[in-house]
């Protein structure tokens, strides 16, 4: 049987590809991307054992996209936010954070606190 | 060559593709529907051409569904939005709702106003 | 620090939520699903750590749908289709499922073998 | 009241919006290219007045994006796929093409026949 760290840490990670795949590709601009954030946070924290969801858009790295294309707007992928979870699974903490890791958005466990 | 107003239409329905295909799936709860409908909104009106997104989140939909289920929140499906959008090409505007018909979330031109 | 296991089942999770929110609200029909099922399949497949993937797509369950509605498709959701993985992270194997439980789509951890 | 022509092509529009913001963001290699394209072909080919989808998966361009990062997939994105389609809608028909325009996926009506 999986014990309840295991346990905690898997519901960690679906939160974690949830987010990520729901909202990639969605437009996003240097206006739009508060919103954004925000509807990824509260939509995300709606899922079964998870506390808390902070997302930091990137808005350095999106202004720094646009400075370089065409269009006023991108789409959003892994580089253009900062993600920190917090998941709870009977007595057992879970802190995740995805950042880049060179150039690949990297979804890390931080701490599994029982 | 198609026309300005063929192509305004062409260029309102991309925004109603885009709308729906990239949130449908979203984990959505009373509390979180403003936030996710608010989102909605300003990451389409990113899109060329798109003057205005309005998204009616039917909340009163919502809680019907979460009454009749075990989990405490739901999937965004196309009855629980109400959509009216403005789209402009060249001179030409273009109104477009999307509302249910029967079980049909039915996406269509209200107006074409050249 | 977490443990492999630990490390193993974070990342059986990831796969879970992608494959499901990546796909989720797909137009799906009788005669497009398995094209469908083999797309999550091969898709999911490519991300780290990702040994197998197995989507059935419950046919039985978009027919019953169809039957009900007025349109000749729906829109994926978890009830269409049950799946199963296979993760690997260092020494450890995990093997996970999705299936309904009452009207809940349950992704859970089958076995984490050391 | 909008004509035949402009129906058309607000369902042209709404089939390329679909198939863009549905399959974004979705993992894509050399191997996983060909059961994805399908896969887009036919779940978008299930919507209204939808006659005929064709993506071709620009492996060329995945293979070239491949060279230079460190991850052996990459995320689906406008300039990995080349789409065209056919709709029609009571006696009018839409061909339609996207492609890339500089560095943005131009969507375009190819033709309105009627």
């Amino acid at each position: 049987m999986p014990t309840d760290a295991e346990q905690a840490c898997f519901e960690a990670g679906i939160k974690f590809g949830s987010l990520y795949h729901q909202f990639a590709g969605t437009p996003v601009s240097l206006t739009s991307a508060e919103s954004l954030g925000r509807a990824m946070e509260e939509s995300i924290e709606n899922q079964p054992h998870c506390v808390d969801v902070d997302v930091e858009m990137r808005t350095d790295r999106i202004a720094a996209e646009l400075a370089e294309q065409s269009a006023d707007y991108t789409e959003l992928t892994g580089r253009f936010l900062d993600v920190e979870m917090r998941i709870e699974y009977a007595d057992v903490g879970v802190r995740t954070r995805m950042e880049m890791e060179g150039d690949y958005p990297r979804m890390k466990l931080v701490a599994v606190e029982e």
